[in-house]
């Protein structure tokens, strides 16, 4: 079995530096848009034989150290009560989004067995199917971004309303951070109960916030979220982005492996977060458009400044973009398994 | 005279932490919209009679340590060729956006006495008529986000035709930058002889980049521009958003002040800089849509890092939102201004 990546979760030495890619099954692959031609993007995920194939397309493709379960943050959400769309075309549509603290009263925080039953499965299809050569991640939604998500109703330019629930409502702020720490929490331990090797909780809007605001009012949940995810016994990945103004503040939610995007040296955050943490990142999705020697140019800076310490988990910032050249992606692979400390 | 605001330029000890508020002459203010009811917002810059009314409409409600000259970064890339609109209601249009060597060999380079004669002589009216009892600040769109506004036409989710631009054209890129660093620089130093007694640099979508990116991209045409400007003698303030990650790399372009967004907290974000440059920041501009006791938890958050240091200017991490109370404004300077360290 291809270890680096878990080896490298733990901070143990490998051979060479692991890389998986955030939304490395996605529109840029031509195989993957066939599929969705055929299916919507709920259905692909609500259908585990589906979710398994577009979950193994870039494995054909590429040599990549681990495989991401084929799913969406969104689904959770749903199963706890909210009403939302895959609108064709257009980002997902909340039709429900919550405004009041009745609406967080009625959140409910079901099983993840009854709620997400269709990806747990979907994992367990996977695991079969990798034979045990490459390790497999789970993830969810973290709780402050579920809770903008449900809020907004959708991605926002500044978490206006979520702020402003945060400041205004305090004791429902809570209420709901605290449902979905238990609902996140519970999902990434029923994803590694199913067959998942490490979970990553993807926290993409922390960075709206100010570090005092993430302490007070995000930080003790997604602390939680962590703590129940890891009694699971596979390592956790905390993941955000904007955050470079906080690094040491990410530390203190737990977990195995902390998740940079680019806006921060990765050795200038390795430093201040500690080196007895993993660290998983921080190409820009933008360098893999080209030119692809501007790509390595560009990958060759994070490895240095990883600097060849155990516990680099290499990977984009974010996710890839739909115009990526897969050749790039490829080229990029290459030259991270290629380069030597 | 108040000179609080240009003592902490300095770092030199004042008796109130100073505090003024980025776009405190805007929409948030019933006498501004009433304003812009009859006239366009093209028009209310390029009248200096209007620029002026408008930029000492919030001096005549709060006691605000300095004004700022109401104007745009945009009038600037206008005066250089860019075919640019205000479109009413929506944001400005761009119909010729940069995309080529040959579009950036068109670029013009006017003196800014020929290119922003409004609002040179709007500073003059305004220095007029301030009687030295408060002092001005002008400004100007730093290079990279005068650039990145020219390539992608309008703001941008990610700066991608920016970065690919960037990355794909590099010469084109350098010359770009260059004319930009001589435009926004003789700019700055036109408004300080025009009467500005301290001039910001908005680099407000630095926060995209890399620090690798803007210290090989960037870095050197922002220098380059602050050099200019400090050469007419007044202090120059380096404004950026997202920039929390790389807050050490602002200090290398230079100039008497740094300012920064909510996203990095205070004290740490002064530590890394270095406490003998002047600081200016960091309230959430959301806080300021209330409730006004949460909002003064914030702000003394902000005051208790600064800890009473001299060079502290008080200010929001970002522009004023249009829906803010000016009730809170008010409340908000009378809380800095009462604050003890």
């Amino acid at each position: 079995m291809n270890d680096r990546f878990l080896r490298a979760c733990r901070c143990e030495p490998v051979d060479r530096t692991p890389i998986w890619i955030m939304r490395q099954a996605g529109r840029y692959l031509p195989e993957y848009r066939a599929v969705r031609e055929k299916h919507s993007m709920i259905d692909t995920i609500r259908t585990p034989e589906l979710a398994v194939q577009v979950t193994l397309q870039p494995l054909q493709r590429f040599e990549l150290d681990a495989a991401i379960i084929f799913a969406d943050i969104l689904p959770l959400l749903m199963a706890a009560g909210i009403d939302l769309e895959y609108a064709a075309g257009e980002g997902p549509l909340i039709h429900n989004p919550l405004r009041t603290p009745a609406d967080v009263a009625a959140l409910r925080v079901p099983p993840a067995e009854e709620g997400v039953p269709f990806t747990l499965e979907a994992i367990r299809l996977v695991r079969r199917e990798l034979e045990g050569k490459t390790p497999l991640i789970g993830f969810s939604g973290a709780p402050f971004t579920l809770a903008a998500y449900a809020i907004e109703g959708g991605s926002s330019r500044d978490y206006k309303r979520t702020k402003q629930f945060m400041y205004g409502q305090p004791a429902a702020w809570q209420d709901l951070m605290g449902k979905l720490a238990q609902l996140a929490g519970d999902y990434l331990a029923a994803q590694v109960r199913a067959g998942a090797q490490a979970v990553q909780l993807f926290d993409s809007w922390a960075g709206a916030l100010s570090p005092a605001d993430y302490r007070a009012y995000v930080l003790p949940y997604t602390q939680r979220a962590i703590a129940i995810a890891a009694s699971a016994g596979a390592p956790v990945i905390n993941f955000s982005t904007g955050t470079g103004g906080m690094v040491e503040v990410l530390r203190q939610a737990g977990g195995d492996v902390i998740g940079i995007d680019w806006r921060v040296d990765l050795d200038v955050a390795w430093e201040r977060i500690g080196h007895d943490v993993a660290l998983q990142g921080n190409l820009d999705p933008i360098a893999l458009l080209g030119p692809a020697p501007e790509m390595c140019e560009r990958a060759g800076d994070v490895l240095r400044r990883a600097g060849g310490r155990p516990g680099h988990i290499f990977n984009l910032g974010h996710g890839v973009l739909p115009e990526t050249p897969p050749e790039n992606v490829q080229a990029l692979v290459e030259f991270v398994h290629g380069w030597r400390a």
